[in-house]
């Protein structure tokens, strides 16, 4: 019989809790054996408990070291922070200790973007201890990406893509409908994003980066445009919101990736109440031409506890070194020189 | 600066000489150092010139030992026959020459399903030959499995996965829709599948074979029904068919996975004069629930040779063995036993 695949879980907020509950409730074959968080108010609470799915004898420990050296899990699950140069270093225990790490970190999708020689070094790092990395989630990550570039292996051509996201933000929580500016004014609205309280979509260059490598278009820029408010024009609300006309009912958002002067990616995300139809759509122009639309749009919390752990046996798996998830998925359309694509060492 | 990819063409029937005609006319990076054919009239002939793109200097040889031997290949794209049986041993040649193999032969997609003693055969030689060995194509391979399997990363649970196949069979070359009964009456169509003549599409099971061993759904059951004639309630026509009302304009057909006496994978196929809309749909019940539609239908001879052509790279830096495409796209919702998953080995 398989040993069941030991995890630690690395942050506990909202995020980290929601992957918890679905591996506690709804996952065999799979055990937590560590908790991790830097609050000292959670230091020895029950995992389980914290997640409300009752006591899985499982505590929590501000102490990252004694948990992997004690526990010796297969992976790591880290649900801390965005922002690469945050996260990494937040690694080098579990790394140095052999313990394989998946990420909800937006920046660590497409790492090399964000910080090429600090990528590298950790890619060596990895290599060294025999572990593997990956950032994964639904946008970035799965959605506005990968959904696009898979689809582009049944394609002699691609000339330009475009994906679009268009969600009822009446689904989210009340803290993304406050991250879209549900309910405000329009010029607190401006102010809002002026001031970089609402920053719009986080991770739509990483998705342009994902796309453009898996088809090897060189990149010249990746313009991510500035959110911009979606007007009511008739009054509609949420379970937390009442929006009246003229109000922000919601976001929407452009980001485009440039190749020899040529726009070849745009994504277009739109959150706001009341959108209908919702829906996930990828454009591709080339040989052939199509669309394809999933409807309604896909859930975006629990897409992400989904990937992250449908994707725990891939990293276990793969080759050691700080992955993305086009090192899993090499499936889509090469552009130019099909030899580029060809691992030289191999 | 990289060294092209070296390519040998084995097999020069419609599908093989469409395939040299893309790399030819259309890719970089990539170049043909040999071709091969059984047909004595093709000896010597120029595969360029057979694939109406021009010469290129390379001849059709039916001495596939010294072609081999003297091109030193890294792949050779086969496409021959689409029976496992027939073709394995076809393979011995290029394996023993230490050279990739990637083909559109349809039970190579899911070789484990035809014949499981002949495939791990097969598997220990790639192995031991140090060459990796992969089926491909658009359906089975891509369109109604790997698409369907590949959303699912995003999903928390999967309980049921349906796949609709809708193509406007006008847009097939005349031998397509011949062999979807175009023109028939209903009795002569009867008769021509209860003799063979008319088989349907080939590759369903495959396709719910990829599908099942993706998600780790244990098939006790691949029921494939008969085709069934799609009649005419008006008149309709082709570039090459005129079908009266109570003609037959096409064909449709369905496949089913029993898991634990439950109908988990569904797949509707169907190909006629004047589908429309026609598409490719995906339904997936579980969490979330929802569709994804391509439209119009994917075109299935450009896929085929789109999925050959860009899967090559991906082919030539794989482990060796006999593989499927879900060993180089392990990413898809993971049901039961998540351990189960986890290579012992590693």
């Amino acid at each position: 019989m398989d040993r069941d695949i030991r995890v630690v879980q690395v942050g506990l907020g909202p995020m980290g809790l929601r992957i918890v509950r679905h591996i506690l409730a709804e996952r065999q074959g799979i055990m937590y054996v560590g908790a991790i968080d830097v609050a000292p108010e959670l230091e020895g609470r029950d995992l389980g408990e914290l997640a409300g799915v009752g006591p899985c004898a499982v505590p929590v420990s501000g102490d990252a070291a004694r948990v992997f050296q004690e526990t010796k899990p297969d992976i790591a699950i880290y649900t801390t922070v965005s922002y690469l140069k945050r996260f990494l270093p937040q690694t080098d225990v579990a790394i140095r200790n052999g313990v394989n790490v998946i990420s909800t970190c937006e920046e660590l999708s497409f790492p090399h973007f964000v910080d090429s020689e600090l990528t590298a070094r950790y890619d060596e790092l990895c290599r060294k201890h025999g572990v593997t990395m990956l950032g994964t989630g639904i946008t970035p990550g799965f959605l506005m990406d990968i959904r696009a570039s898979v689809l582009t292996a049944a394609c002699k051509d691609v000339q330009r893509i475009e994906v679009t996201r268009r969600m009822d933000a009446t689904l989210g929580r009340q803290s993304f409908q406050q991250r879209m500016g549900v309910g405000m004014e329009m010029d607190a609205y401006r102010a809002a994003v002026a001031a970089g309280a609402i920053k719009g979509h986080v991770g739509l260059e990483m998705s342009i980066c994902l796309i453009a490598d898996a088809i090897g278009w060189a990149l010249e820029e990746v313009r991510v445009m500035a959110p911009d408010p979606v007007m009511a024009g008739i009054p509609v609300a949420s379970e937390f919101f009442t929006v009246g006309t003229g109000q922000v009912k919601g976001t929407e958002q452009q980001a485009v990736g440039i190749v020899n002067g040529e726009e070849k990616i745009r994504l277009d995300f739109a959150a706001y109440l009341g959108a209908e139809p919702s829906y996930d759509e990828v454009a591709l122009y080339g040989t052939p031409e199509l669309r394809a639309r999933v409807t309604p749009s896909w859930p975006v919390d629990s897409g992400t506890v989904a990937m992250v752990v449908n994707l725990i046996p891939a990293v276990i798996n793969a080759c050691p070194g700080l992955l993305t998830i086009n090192d899993l998925v090499p499936v889509s359309f090469k552009s130019g020189n099909m030899a580029g694509f060809v691992c030289q060492a191999g």
